[in-house]
């Protein structure tokens, strides 16, 4: 069940796994104390990439998808949690909605939905998917492997309420990341719990203020177990808008790059560590369709130039360390996915891609996704094993990461909600 | 992983377990209302009996041992489930001392509190343990299997609180079950979260109490599903006290025993049941260290009152309907123990004698313990399987029944809890 492991079994990312290791007490008891102060997102999946000299989450992702991928042994560790949310969240809840993506085709993400209609009704909910894909007019059946089907129904909209037909829920769970826009008919609900809400959509996140609610995370955190904070954080620069188009706009975003690369071998050579860095360029707010460019050196840029008139406009822009994967299984690179519901942890899987290298995202077609024994590990750590030695530390230690990019989710929702005035 | 059932494929508990199924929203969502008024206590094991036509919980354990019985497989439900347990009583928890059972020989007995150090290291506390035992004069490690050690150290007792040297804990894990009565120790712990709390104990219990609670919860719960309460609630009746060395107590006895037994036969008779009846005669407090007896005839009440010298003066006494075990494995009578913590299921075994019939007490030594699958199998019911065919249904209903032990429990501890006048 577990994989390879072919990274460095020397170095910062074992002395990592010790401390994390040696500290679980008190990580425990912190993140006890802040989910006492900070609401989890109801759920989440984070990439977690290991550097061999450096381990960080990539992406944290509100609307986790590829549910599906998740184990038959992990399920019941989810269905736990979910039973733990809904009783914090509504514990007199009868009805759930779903409310997808718009795909209809997509047979892996329509297998997502059914293992996510059948995490919550294992832990007691009557579940429904209400679709706000125009194209869905009436209830439609689409059939699974293994004789599994979904049924798309409309979401009919009533004053400060959504349903679907004879339903009407009291909880709407949200598996669509609104990277669109918020469609109106999500507006207003105010007689429904809309989990997420609709402002953890990518219409309104910014990567910069994640990875700057992470980045006082990590280093609260790393103060905590006694470790760089730079292990566990990327470094990053909200560079901010730039067009590309201008000669002004790449001049900016060059300086950006070189200043941000000139801080990463700073700390490279801190520790020793031979590796190229290099920077990932991405949108700060994904809704724009622009794509991950890994750039070695601002030399490289250019080429963005020639995509520009693709993208109109200025662009908000975020530079960011990037972090090397060093896991492979079979050769192919891969990199760890942990799966969060309320504020457990309950598994987790590889994404592996043949065609990728060690330094691109891998979240792209062609990838393949092996489950792991996340469920079993993350919870059992093996005192006393050596570091790097042992799966079941290693994988506690990526749950550990994923539930600090989570926390800083929370921190990230309570900074941008619209309402937060209202409580004050 | 899964055993043999022998269990009877036809008949009211395959349309039971139907029922049970098919309600499983609406019973998910009365557990969680019921919890919102009801704390459950913190830990539980329950031993259930399935008589094929019946099926019901024979002895709810508020100090559950054989901990370590649980399979790895199981251990992260149980991890995740006691996270949920300190958060609600003590985020701010460091410290857990548990005070177990005074054995410093039985390596099973060890083994177990070695599991749940366990379970509580991985949910994030500096465990210890604390012998009340005034053998243990000073730290003393005992080498178990597989390169483990237990070591029990002696419990220092200050002013409101109790620990071990250098070790002050804020939470105090009862693993004791207190049937040689309260020790002076543990009283007055008023600076502590001790858990479960001291009239959860033995010297305090009664068999009555618990089934006269169980009985308005199945009672409840028979309506919610729409069940006759009798499939799930063996009858019973509160003997009183009874002199075995006089003809009065005897006689006594001989009516309450044959008034038992006709009522059971009336509900064979409705059900067109072929066994044969029996009682269960027990004491309804278990600390006089009387034994457990089947009767099928009041006739065999006899050999109770040549024992009768070795128990001085009058006994309470219970009799209870006695629920057959139809579970086989290889031939051996077989019982299903269920785990829980908080309000989860976390796990279970088979109990399995081969000495014993199948309207005999399991719980005796020449006992073995078989882990099963409940872990996976609890929280994952297989709608639309044929009743009986499905292991996983099976045990989602055994949890159901756990859970309604639990729940009477609760309600057991808020009538018995000698404070309780303080809150009213």
């Amino acid at each position: 069940m577990v994989p390879h492991l072919v990274t460095a079994l020397t170095g910062p990312i074992n002395e990592l796994e010790q401390r994390i290791l040696d500290s679980m007490p008190a990580i425990e008891r912190w993140f006890r104390l802040e989910w006492m102060e900070h609401t989890p997102p109801f759920y989440c999946s984070v990439d977690v990439r290991n550097a061999g000299f450096k381990l960080a989450p990539v992406d944290t992702n509100l609307f986790p998808v590829a549910w599906q991928n998740l184990t038959p042994a992990m399920l019941p560790l989810a269905v736990q949690a979910a039973m733990a949310a809904i009783e914090k969240i509504c514990p007199e809840a009868r009805n759930l909605l779903i409310v997808p993506q718009n795909h209809t085709q997509n047979t892996f993400y329509l297998s997502n939905l059914a293992q996510l209609r059948r995490v919550f009704h294992m832990a007691g909910l009557n579940v429904r998917i209400g679709s706000i894909n125009p194209a869905i007019k009436k209830s439609t059946t689409i059939e699974l492997l293994h004789g599994e089907a979904i049924t798309l129904e409309p979401v009919i909209r009533t004053k400060g309420r959504i349903g679907v037909k004879d339903f009407d829920p009291c909880t709407i769970l949200l598996n669509n990341d609104l990277s669109a826009g918020v469609p109106g008919i999500l507006e207003d609900l105010h007689e429904q719990y809309l989990l997420p809400p609709l402002h953890a959509g990518w219409s309104t996140r910014h990567n910069s203020t994640h990875f700057k609610c992470y980045e006082e995370v990590a280093k609260r955190f790393g103060k905590l177990i006694g470790v760089d904070a730079w292990l566990i954080n990327p470094l990053f620069d909200r560079c901010g808008s730039i067009d590309f188009s201008t000669d002004d706009g790449m001049q900016q975003l060059t300086r950006g790059v070189d200043v941000l690369l000139a801080k990463i071998k700073k700390k490279y050579k801190e520790y020793g560590i031979k590796e190229k860095p290099f920077v990932v360029v991405k949108a700060d707010n994904r809704s724009n369709g622009m794509g991950i460019m890994t750039v070695r050196d601002s030399k490289e840029l250019a080429v963005l130039q020639k995509t520009a008139p693709e993208l109109s406009g200025p662009q908000d822009i975020i530079l960011q360390e990037g972090v090397l994967t060093h896991e492979r299984m079979h050769d192919a690179v891969a990199e760890p996915v942990v799966y969060l519901m309320d504020r457990y942890v309950v598994g987790g899987f590889y994404r592996v891609h043949a065609q990728r290298n060690i330094d691109e995202n891998l979240n792209a077609p062609g990838a393949r996704y092996v489950p792991l024994a996340f469920a079993e590990s993350t919870h059992l750590p093996q005192p006393g094993v050596r570091p790097g030695a042992s799966a079941p530390n290693r994988f506690y230690m990526y749950g550990v990461i994923a539930r600090l990019a989570m926390l800083a989710a929370s921190y990230e929702l309570e900074a941008t909600d619209p309402e937060a005035e209202n409580y004050a």
